[in-house]
Order: structure tokens, then sequence, then C-alpha cells
């Protein structure tokens, strides 16, 4: 085992905090963008411009930089197994409105994390990474019964039982709201001296994949109100 | 829920007897073949036409043919993310000998059937099947954790705590060698009026990918050892 960290890289602000904070803590990053067939390719545009950032920056202290190694893998065909979520289907329109709201459970993708963290635990494995780090946090409960604390249990345990070794699954962002991750990642940033608004810039959250962010969907929406409970403007560009 | 069944089918003797299994049983078939780079795509044809040679027939009973939906789902992309496997890696040859040598633990990829039960229990969800089937056997226990009884409870956990609402994971053959797996496929050709050399004619075990079977790797090995078990010649052919 060695002191790198497998994590998902969506495009989005929480995934990304997540990587700055083992960043700041010394990993080595393995970090994956999935093309699952999502709507938002946009995302893992993003990834790779955020990855580019992070790779062109001293950090300061020892081994300063160039620290990310970035994999883009495709599922795609795994679509062909999903029936009907807002998220990966093009006939079915993208709910506006709070996350909160029971339209939202139209963009689960059934066992979507479960998915995800097989295949991260796999690349772990074969990497020798230490840690399997997972972007969960408290927002995401209400709807989403595989971003629980009960679930990151039931995960460890699959993962050990399944193999000879395994990485230890963490989920440090799990009963943080979108408010308390980005004042977190305000706080990394600066121990980083990187500049937020160029991080968050190269982040993106809007469901619908156009040039910029709608500002309306329950994911803009969620966005916005943490940069407001930060005191900060939201870089990015808004329709 | 619906009395449907998914399962993956790899062209083996193992899955096809799984589906067997269930169509004895008067389930509706979801089965899926994966691509997940794997050397020896034979497995995929064989598959396919194990499919619609079982679709042609009419069975003994009410509702008697074309009950198996299959799909081929491509995941080779995945190949990526794992590192040095016999299975997936070209660079690697292929051990020879008997499966429960310790050379044999090179064709263990990482996780794997985490991997495949996860996407499959995505699809069960989605088709709302009431039944996932997994065809773990007993000889495969001494090399691969992932196929232990301890396994597919911790598998139908993290399933159930993900999910609203989720299939139960069955794995009949648990117990079971390979000799017991072809006796009981042999019986169920019986109750389904098919001929075993038909059958098993269309199932591909070798993982050498050529024209005929190698005879002579660890899983050719078990193969013939199982046929020997049931007094009956493989209907294969063997270089």
């Amino acid at each position: 085992m060695n002191k790198s960290v497998v994590l998902s890289l969506s495009g989005g602000m929480d995934s990304a905090t997540l990587l700055l904070n083992y960043l700041a803590r010394g990993f080595l990053i393995e970090s994956v963008s999935f093309n699952y067939g999502q709507r938002h390719n946009k995302e893992i545009s993003q990834a790779l411009y955020l990855v580019a950032f992070l790779n062109s920056v001293r950090f300061p202290g020892p081994n300063n930089w160039r620290r990310i190694n970035h994999k883009v893998i495709d599922i795609s065909g795994v679509r062909k197994l999903l029936v009907g979520s807002a998220l990966t289907s093009s006939q079915v329109d993208v709910p506006l409105g709070h996350y909160e709201e029971p339209t939202m459970k139209m963009t689960v993708v059934p066992n979507r994390n479960c998915i995800f963290l097989s295949l991260l635990a796999a690349y772990a494995i074969s990497k020798g990474s230490a840690v399997l780090a997972f972007g969960a946090h408290s927002g995401d409960h209400a709807i989403y019964p595989d971003c629980r604390e009960e679930f990151v249990r039931a995960m460890q345990n699959v993962v050990s039982v399944g193999n000879y070794s395994s990485p230890q699954i963490e989920a440090p962002f799990l009963r943080f709201n979108k408010g308390e991750i980005l004042s977190e990642g305000l706080r990394l940033c600066s121990e980083l001296r990187i500049s937020p608004a160029e991080f968050y810039s190269r982040t993106w959250t809007c469901y619908n994949g156009r040039d910029k962010a709608c500002g309306k969907c329950g994911s803009c929406t969620e966005r916005l109100e943490a940069f407001q409970f930060c005191g900060m403007k939201d870089p990015l560009e808004y329709e």
C-alpha cells in the first residue's frame, strides 16, 4: 500500500474539494472521470481543465507539484442497462427547482455509487492505493440511499471481503452540507496558496450541459446557496 | 417486481447451466454478456449462439419459448483501470495447469464480481427483476475471495442498503463443484427436452481464445474433469 488516494473527479465542486483535501495532506492523487453517457459532458472537460491547472501549480512544501494522475474511463456502454433516468436519457426533461423536491428522484441512477466505487476499488487495488475517497455529503442523504454512512460501511465490507487486500474507503464530507464543503475548500485554497476563484471557475455543477450554467436547476440552486453561505461570489458565468 | 432474473452469461458452462436452471423454473431471463476487453471474445459469440439456440426451441409447458432477452455490454474502457491480470493483458501468458495451483492467482481481476454484480443489480432494479443470479461455485473458493458465501451476503447488503428496492441475489451453485453443475445441467436438459450435446457445444471454457479449445489450461482441465465425472464425452472440439 502506498500513500495515494483513488477518487472520482466529476467536475463538480464536491469532488474538486475532496481532491484538494487529499492534496493538502500530501497524498498522490489517482483521479478518474467516468464517461457514463451523461448528458453534460462539460463535467469531464472541466475535470481535465482543473487537473491541468493544479498540475501547473507549485505548492508550498516538499513534493510540491504534478501530484495528480488523471484518467477518463468510458463506461457509456452501461447506458444500455439503465432505463428512464433524467441524467442519462435525452428524452426526459431535467427537473427544475430544489434538490430536495420529489421530482429530483428522477435523477437517481440505480445503484450508481455502488458501480462507481466497485470500479474505483479495482483501480485502488491494482495501484496499491491505501485510500479510496468518496465525496458523498449530507445534502444528498434525503434522496440518494447510496450517499449514507450505512452505505459506505456496506461498501467497505464488500470490498474487504471480496479481495485479498483492499483500500480504506473514506468519506470525509459525509456530515457536511454544500456550504460547509465550500468553506473547507476555501480554507484549503488558502493553505495551498491558490486562488479560490481560479479553482472553482474550473468546476461545473449545472445539470444542463449548455455553455453557461442555467442558475435554475436543483444543482445550480444548491451551488449558489453554498457561495452565499460563504459570502463569496461564484466565479462561474451564469445565463 | 416481476418474475424475471438478471444474470451474466459468460459463454461458459456454469452460467449457461445457471440460465437453464431459471428457465426450467419459469423465469423470464434478462441475460448480459460483458465485453471487458478479455482476450477471448469467443466467450461472447458462444453466448449469442447459445441464446439463439434456446430462443428457437419450444419447451414443454406453457410460455414455452423466446424467454431470453440478451444484451452485450461493452465495458472495455474499464481495462485502463486494471493493471497486470492475465485475463485482460496480452503481455502476460495464460498459466497452464490446474486452477488450484498458485499460478492461477494471476488471473484474478481485482474486485471483478463486485463490479459485475453492481452493474447487474442496476439492470435488475431498472427492469424490476425479482432475482439477480450469480454463478459462483465451490471450485472457485480457493483462489477467488469474491466467490464465497460471505461475499454474496456482503453484496446483497450493499445493494439493499444503497437502493429503494433491490433484487434478491441468489447463488444456487455456491456449494457445487464443476462436475455437480454439469450433472445438474444434464438433468435440466432432460427436463426441458433439449440435447445436452447441442447445449454444451454452445459453451466455451478455454482461457485461450483460439478456434478450438486447448485442452491444457486450468479451465479446460476442469471442464474435461466435469465431463469425465458425468460419464459424458465433451461435445466441444479440442486441438
